[in-house]
């Protein structure tokens, strides 16, 4: 539900850290160290109502969040065009697909038909582990679920097969590390 | 003023074609045609107060846009990270330098540093004529400003040194074409 995260993005202030918030400190980190340039992009805003003058001015009394149309973050490494979303799970045993919706897909699909390096940051939250699930393996998913297979990813899959996420840099979730070691298997 | 850009084409709707529309419809059709993959970034909105019931509910009802940390079109095309900026002029003898915010500068030089292909789109309006400005000749048009030189780079640079965006592909304004050009020269 990208819409619904970015008004709780929006309004959340300063509540404690989400899983988001760690990529975008991890991004930061990257930045500053000369690693990669990797922004979060925004979900875009239509809107109807914007005050001109009187008290509001400047403000935007009237609008919505429309559906974002790209991924969740991009930017580039080493020439390489880093494209992906984040997920979040609570089932334990499994990453439902429909947690990614159809235009996320094909955006995703995109990039990497394009030569961008596309994939998902998938975090179990009851496992507290975070995984890279490149994008041909998720493309493998989607194309069995398509014919009628499996509409999930077993854990057991990540656990096996895909790189997790750990701590590094000094940061919580050093994902490009992992990102790195998951291109080289 | 991208702040400004972003409050006029949120409210524009079905006006005259502008500038980035152009770029936004040929962005459309390299997406067609498997050409290159390139978003416009949205310019996020910091959200004051969200309806969560009543007659607007869904509704940004208080809120301001934020600037944009990052350039105004990214994506992909080829395995290239392509990033730039698009600015128009009313000048007719050169492009001043303070068209672009310090800020703006430095994402731009990220993204080459990174090894992505950034550049300036740049429309002379009276002339109706766009360039491609690749970073390198931003850059030591920047540095000479900031060394207490020229701060605008004259119109007949533009004419001797750089690729002009002609229409092509179905589009009006094919600038992955002129950057091709560009890149080879």
């Amino acid at each position: 539900m990208p819409v619904k995260r970015a008004i709780k993005d929006s309004l959340q202030g300063n509540r404690g850290m989400e899983f988001e918030n760690y990529i975008i400190q991890a991004n930061a980190r990257y930045r500053l160290r000369g690693i990669a340039s990797i922004d979060k992009v925004a979900t875009p805003v239509k809107v109807i109502k914007y005050a001109t003058s009187g008290p509001k001015k400047g403000r935007i009394t009237d609008g919505y969040f429309e559906e974002k149309s790209t991924v969740d973050f991009i930017g580039v490494s080493k020439g390489m065009t880093i494209a992906f979303d984040a997920k979040e799970t609570k089932n334990k045993t499994s990453f439902p697909l429909d947690n990614i919706e159809d235009h996320q897909f094909e955006v995703l699909r995109e990039k990497q038909f394009h030569e961008g390096i596309s994939f998902l940051l998938i975090r179990f939250k009851l496992h507290h582990e975070i995984y890279i699930l490149l994008f041909e393996d998720l493309e493998n998913f989607w194309e069995e679920a398509a014919k009628g297979g499996r509409k999930s990813i077993p854990y057991h899959f990540f656990k096996k097969n895909c790189v997790r996420c750990e701590p590094g840099r000094n940061v919580a979730i050093d994902y490009l590390a992992a990102l790195n070691k998951a291109l080289l298997i």
